[in-house]
């Protein structure tokens, strides 16, 4: 064990868990680049797949990667790793200790989301109880933005860009085609991903027309009533719907129509259709519109290479140096969250949190970013998340000047 | 009427018409830069949604459009001047010319694909039958590829270019978190779409592992059982899958799950993900397999903005240049088809062909550019898209170095 006031030396190992995002490698690669400047780390392994690779031993070498091909990796989306949805047992956790002491491993930092949290805050735990120093640190990543404790989380900016970019175009296909469009965006509990759709209104009358959260109840018969209105209103109707949409008892409107969990005891929601085929056929039915289409956007808006934020990469590559500086300066292990700084200009900073107070548990869109009749969005939102997202194509529309009849 | 020899003046109508693809500004915006050259034309009226709103005099007058906005037009994605899916009646084509004299038009341009050329093709026999004289002229377009005498079509090289792009963040997402992917793409009769996700295999191992076409006919027991060769070979499955996928008979796997068809008889096939849920289930039950996903790409593949393919932005561009040229040089009413040259370098030309020469009919994937077993592309097929989809971005993985145990 180091004495005190001795910083501790030995092998550093990092992995990745939960969905992948567009930069969830700039993490990856910030963590190697600033731990090569610390001569406390020695070796710097990379389990693949998660905790999964750490108990098969599937361990890589980092330190021995170009630097011209980390560049590479980090512009590059989906976990460079490999990825795991593992929540550790007990038993895991013992392995788990086994094979850290085996290759020396006093530096452990886990890229991902809350059910990533969790795992370190697990791993933290036992290694306090068996006695075993060692610094964990958890790098946050999550498109759905549902880390407590962080202002926003890297890989949303990137994927809401996705999805702003995507209701931009398919707001004018909803234009020259007019009839009801439903899509259906990711977000498990919580709506920031629907939210960022918003961001696609850049002319008056734009859609989408409306935006249903996971943060309120969704009522089936208010909502082809919303559409109804809407169409009568525009001609047309654009609809942002998340995946997570319950009812007023909190029961998912997704759950009646598919079957499988993760083993984190999550209902699959992406990767189907089926939720947005059931809120087309509602539609159909009640609203007594003809022509209502429904697309789920699905993988796309976590993985689709070239489409990056750059406050979003910029910050994902920062929070992987973070980590590591954190746990070098021999803080406690914890969590990094993203912070904003107040003032107009948008300007971030990082702060090392608990990791309890991360873990598990997820946030959700303040009442501030919802809009007062449950199927819009605020300004405030659209200011907090516009400079995140950053720039959005420029959308050009013709005059129409009438031709004298 | 105009001598012969003498160039015939009047007015111009241009409009647009059935699915918006990212590019087809490009030629709107080309027809009108190349008609405000020539002053044979005077007017240039564009008719809000297709056919329609020449029937209704919706018209606009183009020629007050500021060049700059022109400009930001063409680099917009879907119908600027709103489409339509409509066959005109020998009714429709009676008022249609009422209105064409009415507003002394003489050139009528069309964008679309095989359902505009006919009706372009339509209203050009009606007006010859009339004894109306008007140069009718069809701008291809269509993110299918389907239309015959072309070398391929505007819109389908940024689509392709989007479906490469989606595939090679899809792989890597599958790479991360393995199990098998479906992915449902755009082509009601042609493969091309679907076979553009061979575009994004840029590593040894890298997917999609299968391509279906409609081409060949589809088996759902050989699928399955592909499926389950290919999960055993990389412990993944990536495929693709074309959304117009028929059995032997030629009925349409999708058919049975669907109702609705437009007024050219045409199925429903994007806007739902029944297909991609029914080959995952299929997956799911026959072949064993626990984590199966699927994804329907839907009309982000038409209208993403942003996603352009440069070649392809190029060419719509002239295509609607060419028409309005070929239109003002008296050539017969017909349709610009877009051929290419031969030898090693990527170059295209525009030759008229006959209306009825591009109507209707759609044309398929020749069988060189499809694999032997039916479920893969070719080389060729490569050679020939690569081009016209132009640059993906880079794709950085690890090298994965294993860690001395």
């Amino acid at each position: 064990m180091a004495k005190k006031n001795e910083k501790m030396t030995g092998n550093m190992l990092i992995a990745q868990s939960g969905g992948p995002t567009v930069v969830i490698n700039q993490s990856l690669v910030g963590a190697v680049l600033e731990a090569k400047k610390h001569k406390e780390i020695k070796k710097i392994y990379g389990a693949l797949h998660g905790i999964k690779g750490i108990l098969e031993e599937d361990l890589i070498d980092l330190g021995r990667e170009r630097a011209a091909n980390l560049e590479a990796v980090a512009n590059t989306p989906s976990s460079a790793l490999g990825s795991v949805r593992k929540k550790p047992t007990p038993e895991d956790c013992r392995a788990i200790f086994e094979k850290l002491q085996k290759y020396g491993v006093r530096y452990f930092f886990y890229i991902g989301g809350n059910d990533s949290a969790e795992t370190t805050h697990i791993i933290n735990e036992e290694a306090k109880k068996m006695g075993y120093e060692l610094r964990c640190f958890h790098i946050p990543k999550t498109v759905d933005n549902d880390l407590r404790e962080n202002d926003h989380t890297p890989g949303w900016g990137s994927a809401a860009k996705f999805v702003a970019q995507a209701f931009m175009g398919d707001d004018l296909d909803n234009a020259a085609l007019p009839g009801v469009k439903v899509n259906v965006v990711m977000g498990r509990h919580a709506g920031f991903l629907t939210a960022a759709s918003a961001l696609a209104r850049t002319y008056p009358g734009a859609g989408p027309h409306l935006i249903y959260l996971p943060e309120r109840p969704f009522d089936v018969q208010r909502f082809a009533d919303d559409v109804a209105k809407a169409y009568k209103k525009y001609g047309r109707c654009l609809v942002a719907v998340s995946e997570g949409i319950v009812d007023a008892k909190g029961t998912p409107i997704a759950a009646a129509y598919t079957k499988e969990v993760d083993s984190h005891g999550n209902v699959q929601l992406s990767g189907t259709g089926a939720l947005g085929d059931l809120l087309a056929g509602m539609i159909r039915e009640k609203a007594n519109i003809g022509r209502v289409r429904a697309d789920t956007f699905g993988y796309l808006q976590r993985s689709f290479p070239g489409l990056v934020s750059e406050a979003d990469a910029r910050e994902a590559l920062a929070a992987g140096r973070e980590a590591v500086k954190l746990a070098v300066a021999q803080q406690p292990s914890g969590s990094v969250a993203i912070r904003r700084k107040p003032g107009k200009a948008y300007r971030v900073f990082f702060e090392r949190v608990d990791l309890s107070r991360v873990a598990k548990e997820t946030r959700h869109m303040p009442a501030a970013f919802i809009a007062r009749n449950g199927h819009d969005v605020t300004q405030a939102f659209i200011d907090y998340a516009a400079p995140i997202v950053g720039k959005l194509p420029k959308i050009g529309r013709l005059q129409r000047v009438a031709a004298k009849k």
